[in-house]
């Protein structure tokens, strides 16, 4: 089988879990990569009740999908940030959130990521996508001054609030895909270098290529590929489209709205944007990723019920393109 | 007496006053662009003190320095940040930090930037530059999600926090020229229009402008004198440039130090970056500015005695140009 | 109904008006942006003869057509046009060219524009699209010198010529959508600024936004389309292509014909082109344009049997991105 | 009947020639540019014994194909080379290679070349398609150095060789369409106006057009058609694509393999690269050429049973492009 | 001597010519190009009065000033203008006006061109730079629809005006330059070349080489030295700026006045704008042009006063590039 | 003592060596980078002959110049060529060309390197810039067909050929800096890469950085810095231009001599190129690169001794910008 393309659930999340499942397999996707919020997947209950399991992967086969990942960006995104505050508890559950104490909100966070690891291998699934929050984040304008002591102080802050959750990650067998974005201890080549160096290139600590936010950082994700190709673990379709140029849009967004044509870049539905796909899909050809595709699909400008299915046609004429079995110059030898 | 050249005295506030003068004056500038820190001018003892603001003049007069602004960027910082942390403790005085209580801090800060302008009129000044902080920089990048009502709250924050900051501007005839600038209430086009109307477009309120920011959030410096041509109280002079375009440089800086060229953009001093000076310069003569050209100093990679001699060379050329009194073409006119 | 997709018959006039209407509705437009030239729309007819309009309405009927506007571009060019020549003769009927003095032939073309605006209500249409023709374009070059006042003295012209026809505009209820085109009063942002000046922005008086002219000189339609917002009264899609770059071929091409690729730029088929439809139409959909999308068909290098169809293919797939009932990141709320 | 559009066989040589004519014929081309060498088309064979062409001209037949032109390029390749290698050995058959020593090879390989053009007239085929070699390639980076005289000998050397074979094909009608190409005497826009100027413009030595090799030398493929206009005699679509703009990728393409995406270009199939095909199109109906388009399919990125079938569409899509009967403003020509 | 640096005084008519030269002289010119309006050269008075020329010749000789050629570009534009009107009123003598019929305009300007010829002659002078004007400039943009028909014709009364005035030329031996320029026969690379065959390719008719409207215009000014390179008969340095990009600024400078930065582009000092100046000068080196380097001097946005000799300055470090006089790798010979 | 400025001699090499050091002398230059061609400097004399070192050593002395490196790049160069033909006849000396047959003048040629090493130490110098040449340099094009296998025997050829010479450097203490260059095993960043993992990354083996020839492969001069920044033993500065763009000129170089501005790239004296310079020296201030700053001088189109010293200016300049004692944000800390 080639590489399957799945549908990531986070952004339809408001859907029952059902629901979704009989929208992607009608639109004719291989499987889901299935978010760990709304009612899609909850991993307190996946570890703790083998019913749960049962139940999620019945529903699963009722609609003929699979699943090779699931994802948990919310809960990632608070083991490190700082500060905490109103945005997390809008999309943490009362669970983690708690009284919201920061401190006890990231390790909360830290112990749900643990779990998440045993859910996904309860769940037969080997990669778990996500976010790790950053306390360092806050200082990317760099100003007020932030010395780079502070900065060190976040990569250590991180490598020592994710190392024993790659530990379990490590017993349990399971992947973590982390995913390149601003807001993240790592959101561009050299923070990734950095992070990577932070954890001592930790082999259950990898990459989940999302190229959306290379495109308006001016990132090559085609370079990217090949640069981290021993640690791409796993590949979300996300688009991105610049709107800079006329001198008044600006590369940071101008605290817009998703959807205002003013930003100066927004996500677009896959295929509609600025990322190079037909290298990029050239480039996992060559470094052999064999994982799943994912569709991360957030395009304030359409509707998503139109933009999923197009997204499957695009990405799946993308797969047609394969390397051949031979070189093409073969043909020219002399053999008489 | 064609505009002035002043030099920024905020990067060099390790040095005495006295010393600075000394140096400016040696290399040719007509004057200061005084910053409110070190022991450059302290503006509780400017309107405390009358004695104090008449030394400062006798040095000035000595070094035949003039002064047409005063700066006060740090203290601006404080008012509406948040959160509040180690990094303002760095910069603000302890009159300010206090006991660090966040809100404590900003009105503290608030009330500093009051006196501000009346130490500006009792120094005989018109114009004090500086910065507003801002409760929202931290949604910048969108995620964890910020709807629009978190962000209108805090263009609402800023105005609450500045309009009884602008009153005494008013009142003491000073006007604040806010610099356009990351971490800032505005730091592009399209957030210097919302800060703008936040404020009902009050006249004491309007900006200085410094296109370095712009060059790397590719905003274009010349549109931006003249869109807001009746709001450019104050020219700081400072130069980045864009280190993007291997794939590997993002237009985030990556947390890497000022100075190192991995970063995607840096400051450099005046005409070694990307800034359009000749046209900027020819845009101000356009809108009729007639105040300060003042050279704002940074460059990670140069040292400060080499480059600010340099930099006021660099801006007394673009100075030469100057438009003539009659059109050209009024020469082809036949007149026999 | 979503926006309907109109044809304009401006480029097949030789053909019968019914011919015409077949051939758009067997490619399935929603109906046609008619031309009042060749046998398509007689303006005074359709004011002076009752059972003319029912007779037209009878055909567009009987091929399942609609009309949302009606254009006469050749008329209105006349009004305001200096110098008056062959050109003119050529495109003019008689009745307007009359003896081919220059003033009459504007005053009599001004009439018609009245005219058409009666015709237009007779007819049931709100909009009619055209040209103003310009006193002044032959100044473009400024050279033999041009004075800001015979500038000036254009524009007024302009303003003399056509408030007198947008009143009877504005009795009739109709709008007047100009196309920003060369040869006209306004054919780029600035001269689109100031010619609504001249007429006060008065509220009938809009435009037709036609994005091929812009793409060779280099302006932004999807700027246009947001600073000029509430003027926007109608939209053509006809595409350009730039072919400059070799150092030989000039913006102004070179008095070459119309599909000749030494031509600096040239129209081709819609999609072909270097407008950016994508985003074009997704701004038509911030602004909340919601009248027709009409397709004004000129590629000299493709026959326009063939470039019909297609360009309506085309816009169809442009009208399927329409944006969402709610945010998609309301998926990520918390609701435990 | 429109153009033709062929499957030149060059890179299909491991294949019988029949199971080459199945797929072609099954994929919907019109006919072959049948390649002289693997089991493709011996021209010694053809011009020695009738009955070996009718045997193709039957095979051709029975998948209902065509055939316009035949390719040597391998033995022209041998024609003006120097060193004569290994490389040559590899594709040369052991009549032309001999005992390898070079002036021998050179020889025996303008012997075939004269055959050939014999051999397509007893096929009934106008057009000879291929390559000359060059003795002056290996000085293309000028160093160590090569005087101006040892390039003029290298032009010189090549009309020696060359001009007796051109007879050949003048006594039997039959045109030589060079393909520009590195390696040749001319592989760019001056060493092709030098070569031609080599052999005084002789008219039975012409161009193949294919674009592939200007893509990455920076060279306009549309341009080229006009300028060589009485020149081109057949045309070849091979695509290719430039990876360079990362810093590290080069225009050389660092002796890496084909397929490898660190070269700073590589080929692609028709449409997944930077040649302007649309336009190239436009300018060969402009130029009038009416001969076969021959799809030269080579990706070493992707499989040719997938790419050669799509390649067909594409070009197929393109060729749908055709020039109208009249003008276009024809339309508004007043007639009353 | 190498090659003498000029200015040319058609910007500066209305200082008196001494004033002028003593200017000039200051400066460090060489000589001028002297305008044959204002009081600066009468071609009238020169065929016809002997005592003229010297009196000129003798305040030349004063600030040791020569003289290379004479331009007279007013007159010239009326020989072929159509429409004539205010603006030529406004700059032609009386004596050329008369009575403002068109037909008698043109006729009297066409007799002062021959005039000019001889005055060139009387004054020892070899060249005569100038406009043509054009009657077919107006159809620029193409619409109303003007036919290949009109064109043509357009470039036949070029050819019929013309090549009377050329007669004198020849019988004199004085050569026009023809500045390719906007409201001209020719203002683009391809106009170039259609008007050069319009009159048969005659020798004593080349060009201007004036780079300033080329840059906005997309045409390469080095490529066109080599490519008229037997036709560059006279060099003006006029420099321009674009300022497109912002996507509201356009290229066809919006009728706004010089100076105003909304153009899309503007005439700048010599070096201030686009124009490639050292490959521009490494190409005169290339074809062996040498004649004079006259500075055009415009720039709405700066005092002449100040431009003039700066430019001076700027076209003098050019001038110092010339072209060895042996191959810099003779040295790697080896002669042992 | 910053870091000196040399004069390389190569280019001079038809001087006699005392004349050279009399011009660089009088230039102001701070020492030679001197070839072992010509006379300036023979290897086998100076490990021979004492007194040769010694006297070489008087005449620098006499003109106050130092050495910190020699350049064998002509005798470096037939190390691996394959063709060794008349080129090298040209530029070797009959000591290495012999009798000419190819593996002789190779050993003879490898042989002179070790000597050059012990030469190198014999005159105090650490440091050997030069040349390796190729056995495979021919392949470039990869047509006709080379293999990887034929790729890889050339890098292994390479390594046979140069770690015996290295063994030698090691043991004198010497450093070789190879040029990056076509002809060369290594002419861009990824054969780099392959040439120092060939052998083993031995650290007597390094780069003289040359951008000259990364600017029309678009290799990025400066990241090249960074990423071989244990590898730059020498510095070399020599300046190119890309004169692509017209879609006439190639990458090529088209086989035109040096200076025609047909070519697509050309050396020109340094500072009137592509270089980016300031980055570049910026980028050897962050890798603490303290060695000779070497200006290779080559530019067909000016006279080298226009040149020469003006590029010492220009270096001159590029080497004041030096990083401040301490970080600029240091004068924003509060102290109170």
């Amino acid at each position: 089988m080639p590489r399957p393309v799945t549908l990531f659930t986070g952004q339809w999340a408001d859907l029952p879990f059902e629901e979704m499942c009989k929208l992607a397999s009608g639109w004719g996707y291989d499987g889901l990569e299935i978010a760990c919020w709304g009612d899609h997947f909850d991993v307190w209950q996946a570890v703790e009740d083998e019913g749960y399991v049962k139940a999620k992967r019945e529903v699963l086969d009722k609609y003929n999908l699979k699943v090779w990942a699931i994802s948990n960006h919310l809960k990632g995104q608070a083991v490190c940030d700082d500060p905490i505050d109103q945005r997390h508890k809008d999309i943490l559950p009362s669970k983690i959130w708690g009284d919201g104490d920061p401190e006890g909100v990231r390790q909360r966070a830290a112990e749900e990521m643990k779990v998440t690891a045993r859910a996904a291998r309860a769940l037969g699934v080997d990669t778990v996508v996500g976010f790790t929050g950053s306390s360092i984040w806050k200082y990317v304008a760099m100003f007020p001054p932030a010395s780079q002591a502070m900065v060190d102080a976040g990569y250590e802050d991180f490598a020592n609030r994710w190392n024993p959750i790659i530990d379990v990650f490590d017993s349990e067998g399971v992947k973590f895909a982390f995913e390149v974005h601003p807001s993240e201890i790592a959101y561009d080549y050299w923070t990734t270098v950095r992070m990577l160096e932070a954890i001592d290139h930790r082999e259950s600590y990898g990459l989940n290529w999302d190229p959306s936010h290379f495109v308006w950082q001016d990132l090559n994700p085609v370079d990217f590929i090949f640069d981290f190709k021993d640690r791409i673990y796993h590949v979300d379709c996300k688009d991105a489209k610049r709107r800079v140029g006329n001198g008044r849009n600006g590369r940071l967004g101008s605290h817009l709205a998703w959807g205002d044509l003013r930003r100066g870049w927004d996500f677009v539905s896959t295929g509609h944007g600025d990322v190079p796909w037909e290298d990029s899909f050239r480039a996992l050809n060559a470094i052999g990723y064999d994982g799943p595709i994912s569709i991360e699909w957030e395009d304030a400008g359409m509707d998503r019920l139109h933009g999923a299915p197009e997204a499957l046609k695009i990405v799946r004429a993308l797969q047609e393109i394969e390397p051949p079995a031979a070189s093409f110059d073969a043909a020219f030898a002399s053999s008489d």
